[in-house]
């Protein structure tokens, strides 16, 4: 390993890190992020949640679609057997801003932050997809881990 | 369609809309975001980039290949036919943040917004995961299209 | 070609079949299917496209995407670049049946007709697994092309 | 859990259920669907799985690859390790019917019901592809889930 | 570009060519590749072909969807709608040598000599998993394009 | 099971052969391959290693990211948690060959052999793409397993 990174080995080469000698352990993550939408679009994304045109739940789909693709799109990421996964919203309405948060659990020897992280990138991006006709500006921001539990680094909390 | 949205038909059903009336046109699109990364891993990556352990190159890679799963993780999205894709990184080192930038080209009857904001995303998480053993507090932030052109609806600039 | 099949060479070897000389035609396909879900799980149905639970809404977004993955599940089939993907519904609460209809759209050397039947198999599978915890006895029956459009082959109803 | 519902959580949102708290145990299931392809697609049929042409032979092997894509196709579905899966086929020659019946194995926290009936899905897609070229009244009937073994649902028999 | 390659820009950063100034040309190409698999395995995979066991016929199948999953595995090459492939064999029984030919064909601005050499590599892998239970000492060897046709640079023969 | 083949049943029908009464054990497996590319693409893959043009670099995260697709690409093969996975090279600059070495882990009921080879081909192939400009004539070769350990058969060296 080189500079602290875990993904490289010791001559800088990128590999996928062994980790068949940890421990099998729960492990959670929930990461967030969030979406500047605006006004037109807040007041056309409520509208469609309670009545037709419904943003938020394709949007969830896809999340959690994306979820189980995560080792495929990450070039070192490992292949974990994903034992539940949910997506989430908050409406900041004043400020135009939807927030998502995925939920996601393993049972495995290394976490899920990736998983959850991932998640909430393809929530975004397809809400992103589902409102550009309306406005091209939206901005997404503010994505991090929110927590982590299992394994040997121990919990995190940001 | 309701409510502006272009991805639901009358009823408010979700549904690949019909572009098969529409010109081929070039089309590029260019798309942008930052991870903050902080002091350490700026250090480290920087360091890497030009000895060992190469995050930005590792991290390009695969924002180019998730470009080309753009139609597979958002469910309304069109496939394309992508004719050129590239990333590149601006380092704000003062304050430890990494800015990619992905711009990707098509000619095709629908524009290639949602591609380079995925190569963006993929780009960014796979930067985190590549780091994340030295500190997990990093943020994606400000991803956003910084502009189109080509298709009916004109060219685009943030 | 061997017996009257396409995909097999005069050896009788699988082949793609060669459809560089063909036409660039409009071509659509419509297919359905229908699945035998009963009272109980009709009824919960029902409910939740109104309310919550929104069994016919996910299945939607699953049948579309999963139009887009026909190339890589039917060995022999062209990857086509799809230009417009619908699934609709009719629900005869009578005799518990849900029909699903799935409409595609290309432009291309070869039609659509394996996309939207795949569609509705997705379609179709996503409704059970969404149903199952109620009622494992659900039967998916009467699965077929409708029409297609375009092509040298010309038109065909069923 | 809404009406009964195992994928949508109180609120009527569509999650991946949590099955992190569930024994391993070995699981088995079996589907069936079948096609009715006519007299002259039977006969082609007949032929090439014996002499050239293996329609059969081909669609197995789509099967089989499609059981492993089922929790990328299906939402809500859980990744799981296969450890088991075949595809049979019963002709039913007065009739113009084929049968295919796949059998799926797993050790895991969920079962492979899924698994099977896409399994059972993608072969009738794949026998439908090779043969369409004969005759377009093909027809996919009667596909359901045979049997289950494992879990804490215990066993079903159709 | 940098050193003559493609897919590096001046900075040697690594990115997927622009061919959106290219012509459209009908494009084919041929690769090859053996597998040394020795006499029994040779003796198996022909009573196999022509009775039971038919190793040659899954591989093919396995090459055929391995061609359209090119642009997926190899990190710069552009996603091409393919227009024709197959897979063809020669047995070289004496020296136990199976050779594997795929041809693919396509319309567009860039060849598909990755995608007939990918094709080659994932049937002589195919063959190996069929046959590794006999011997596992197989040799795969002499992978190469044999010709290809169309596009700026000409016709290529080895 | 016919002729010694593990992935056929006794009428010759092929089948994800059934590994569930297996046991779990630690699994590791190296496979190998080389790529002729002579002197000149020799040359700019060394230049590039060290300071621009990284082809090495970029073919090792294909090559990682195509042992994750194994079980998608290969018919029969298991899908396994990888835990580990490597690329290193070897350069004979005299003949010029570079020679790339697969190293994977699992811990599973059946071994990593089909993952470390289709690791190899991966990266030979994207090494053959990123060069192709400069020159066609390069032949990938003696591809084969190095050594495996674990599992019921035991251990294997070539």
């Amino acid at each position: 390993m080189s500079q602290g990174f875990n993904h490289f080995d010791e001559n800088g080469n990128a590999v996928m890190v062994d980790v068949s000698g940890k421990n099998i352990t729960y492990r959670t993550a929930v990461a967030t992020g969030e979406i500047h939408v605006g006004e037109a679009i807040m007041e056309a994304v409520k509208e469609g949640s309670v009545k037709k045109g419904d943003v938020l739940g394709v949007a969830r789909v896809a999340g959690i679609m994306g979820v189980k693709r995560t080792s495929e799109l990450i070039p070192m990421c490992h292949p974990l057997p994903i034992q539940k996964c949910s997506v989430d919203y908050e409406l900041d309405e004043i400020n135009g801003i939807i927030r998502a948060f995925c939920t996601v659990k393993t049972e495995g020897k290394t976490g899920v932050e990736m998983e959850a992280l991932t998640g909430v990138q393809v929530t975004l991006l397809t809400i992103y997809d589902m409102c550009k006709a309306i406005d091209k500006h939206m901005v997404m921001s503010n994505i991090h881990l929110v927590e982590k539990t299992g394994g040997k680094s121990g919990d995190f909390h940001f």
